[in-house]
């Protein structure tokens, strides 16, 4: 007994997504399949051919469908502050925090000498040449706290001593709301070493 | 700060599958958009058309892409035996078992007093029609133990009464490989007075 091919298709396709198993991917087959109209159908397709009008800012690599994007034109946001991230999916996460009121700029992933991605693959071109125009007097690292992360904020700290900028990176520390009990020993011998008044 | 539109609308479509909240509408959304590919998108599009090719079997309700399904026209499958249930995905869990070889047929659900779900939504026409024919000899009711599937199974039990067949529904107990101390009360006590020899 088998599923009807096109269906066994929805199936492997929807399996390609990340955290999402044999068992999830029939699932949402089965949904669409018996409980979305073809409006809805049409109305998914549809969003995912537009997915191809989403391009990156020329300047900071952040998603754009217009090639410049909200935070450079942006004249209210802080010029001078620039906060590094690894993906343009993390602008988003920072940006929910409504903490940050700078530019930001997107590498192109993280260094992994593992995986045979090394310093060409940053696209450390572009950063320079913002800098070089000397706006920028502070660069907020906000990498991941992993190998990659760690590697290539010790290796942009190195590369970054050339312009006259300051280069900090997010605090380690436990995160807010957690109890002791359940936070790493890495996390809190940080939070231990970088303690402060109450 | 926003998410390009095209972006935001795929979250919420995405939102709409069953156990998907907003974090992960995201996730799925912005892996399509960072990873995949243009023919992969274009795989999904075309796999979502095809769900409109696929119907249900004019017999027995289950699915299939041609008007007649895989069950009711293997002549290697007992005729005689007719297993009941209440959605086309329930076929596909009841195969996989590899241990039924009768037919089926798929009820347009369950009966839900509180949804407004009464006796004439359920489609008996089409399974009394089939009943009539005197060829089934077994009927088994592969319902959801639930509120709406035991409240199905007994109205069924009642409405067949008036066919020369035997009526069962699946056996309750403790699931095969569990620890008694995880096992549901419910579930023991059935498990308990259905006891049998070792």
């Amino acid at each position: 007994m088998q599923y009807p091919k096109s269906l066994e298709r929805l199936f492997s396709i929807f399996h390609r997504l990340p955290g999402v198993g044999r068992r999830t991917a029939q699932r949402y087959a089965f949904d669409l399949l018996m409980h979305w109209d073809a409006k809805e159908i049409e109305e998914l397709t549809a969003a995912l051919q537009e997915l191809k009008n989403i391009g990156i800012c020329e300047t900071c690599g952040c998603l754009s469908e217009t090639g410049h994007c909200l935070f450079c034109t942006d004249a209210e946001r802080r010029s001078d502050v620039l906060c590094i991230v690894a993906s343009p999916k993390e602008v988003f996460t920072l940006e929910n925090t409504r903490e940050f009121y700078g530019t930001y700029h997107v590498l192109s992933g993280l260094l992994s000498p593992l995986d045979g991605r090394g310093v060409e693959k940053l696209g450390l071109d572009r950063l320079f040449a913002r800098l070089e125009k000397g706006t920028i007097k502070e660069v907020i690292l906000a990498l991941d706290s992993s190998l990659e992360g760690d590697t290539t904020s010790l290796f942009l700290k190195e590369q970054l001593h050339q312009f006259p900028v300051t280069v900090s990176r997010l605090a380690f520390g436990i995160p807010v709301g957690s109890a002791l009990e359940y936070v790493d020993g890495g996390s809190l011998a940080r939070a231990l070493a970088a303690r402060g008044p109450v």
